[in-house]
């Protein structure tokens, strides 16, 4: 079922804090409060784009450097401080016309818990709450942050034959 | 004990460091401390108090760091830089008129342990000091900064019929 | 015999990266190399020079943020940027005429060995190299960073009966 | 076979994210990315350089904070925003004459891949994927960032008898 379920996705949906984050956030005196990012999961973000993959980020948090860390991916979907992500996901989804059953949405706490219930594909990382673990259909071994998001990216690529080939020709064809 | 205990809360009360940090601070050049405080704690933190419950934070720390993280979190009583906690908390509690059994406090080191000695249910974090965890009526099972104090906000609303209710139209009444 | 040595302390030696911080320095574009500090390690730290222990910091690293941090906690031997730690170690010694016999000290890496070998009570954090705990004749259970200097100040303010007294007419008396 | 292998090390190659740092940047509303360094792995790499070691930083991230880092602790062969890594192992090693079995590379990602199959001893860290792990010979309990360079170099210099000597007059002697 998950295996059938995978091999369908084309658009992955990402909320920041606590997925693509540990859900820590340094507060400065300026008021900006910094996050950290994982390398891996952002190489494995800019590969898929690579592959053509769709990748749509979804925040309740805001900030300049959440918003150029995620350009600077190649990723054009980028939707920070949101409310209601039901509506923001389903203004992505019609945009580019993909269907739900394409869709894998990575979250962590209560406000991803209704879109979870929309997406073809419900996945979280190892420490999102009791609620959204209850409903995700694949729960990472890896925390927020600690390359959950590297993790399901690369699985979706590797069953799907896009992952990483280190055969360059092969690469560059895009295959 | 501790069930009853918990459904009189109205009041929280919490230490900055090694309760909504894990007791670090990332010293710049510039003299300022810099504290990561952690995004689940933060949602639960404004859950309680559009719930409309007291929240009370009392630290030895300071910092306009910590006065900005705390007022964008919707929180009117913080009180940094204190040398005295117990005399804040009495003061915090004959403002607002609330009664000692209906507030829960959160420590985790010596300067919090006669404050907590007055309050209806202390509680600490799972790595508070052993003088702390003597004299707390429930030990988180998670650490400073790591989601102690959603921990414990969770509960109590939990208990009290107040945490997150993901029909929309049951949130709003305020239930 | 720890027992008997820890009796006769009266000065603690720390070195900084990897004793009072995890051994992680945080690197910005304005060459600054930020440190992180616990806590816990700075309040027993302040609470030693007010029961009247000399507190004395040498670390081969060096910059404003660690002067700042060390000058606030109230200690007045800081010495950064140091290549022959054994000869700011006697220097320290000499000056404040005290006895071997009567210092801690807490390393954790090569920089540490030969000062170690001259002090009463040479210790380390739990995640010291092998070389370092092969001469420490304490281990703490916590690693560097982690409270392990708030462990062996605690220790001996305990044994010596000098450790926070939650009666405060007993603590202002400095007994 | 290790042991013979690392008896011929005379350069070492370190990938930065994920290796030298966990993998993790602190993202910046300046746009500046933060990476962590420890100290342990400095000292190693500081005393290799002492003793006549190359060192080579061939890193795909980039930044004036690295650059600094590693020219600080007296690296002159560093690489950054590096598209292809073997072309520039094959410049290093070219320039510098030195056989590829004198080469030890510690990566952990797939970028790192094909260099790591060219080298005399290629190595990675605890936490590196699975396919970098497959052809490693020899993986560090330590995680990238927590030490894993330390480990390697440390390893390579005792076996060679050029690790840290408390003899200072043997230190110096440069033996």
């Amino acid at each position: 079922m998950f295996l059938q379920k995978i091999k369908k996705i084309t658009a992955f949906v990402f909320d920041v804090d606590g997925v693509l984050t540990t859900g820590d956030v340094l507060a400065a005196e300026s008021g900006e409060l910094l996050r950290t990012f994982n390398i891996k999961d952002g190489y494995a973000m800019q590969l898929a784009i690579k592959k053509g993959y769709q990748i749509c980020i979804i925040s309740g948090g805001q900030g300049q450097a959440m918003q150029q860390r995620f350009e600077r991916l190649g990723i054009t979907d980028i939707f920070l401080g949101v409310g209601d992500k039901v509506a923001v996901y389903h203004d992505f989804v019609s945009r580019h016309q993909i269907d739900h059953t394409a869709v894998l949405y990575m979250g962590d706490d209560m406000p991803d818990l209704k879109v979870m219930q929309l997406v073809g594909l419900p996945v979280c990382p190892a420490d999102a709450v009791p609620e959204i673990r209850a409903v995700a259909e694949y729960i990472s071994p890896f925390e927020g942050g600690k390359t959950a998001v590297r993790d399901v990216i690369e699985k979706v690529l590797k069953v799907q034959g896009k992952w990483y080939d280190p055969n360059p020709l092969a690469v560059d064809s895009g295959k």
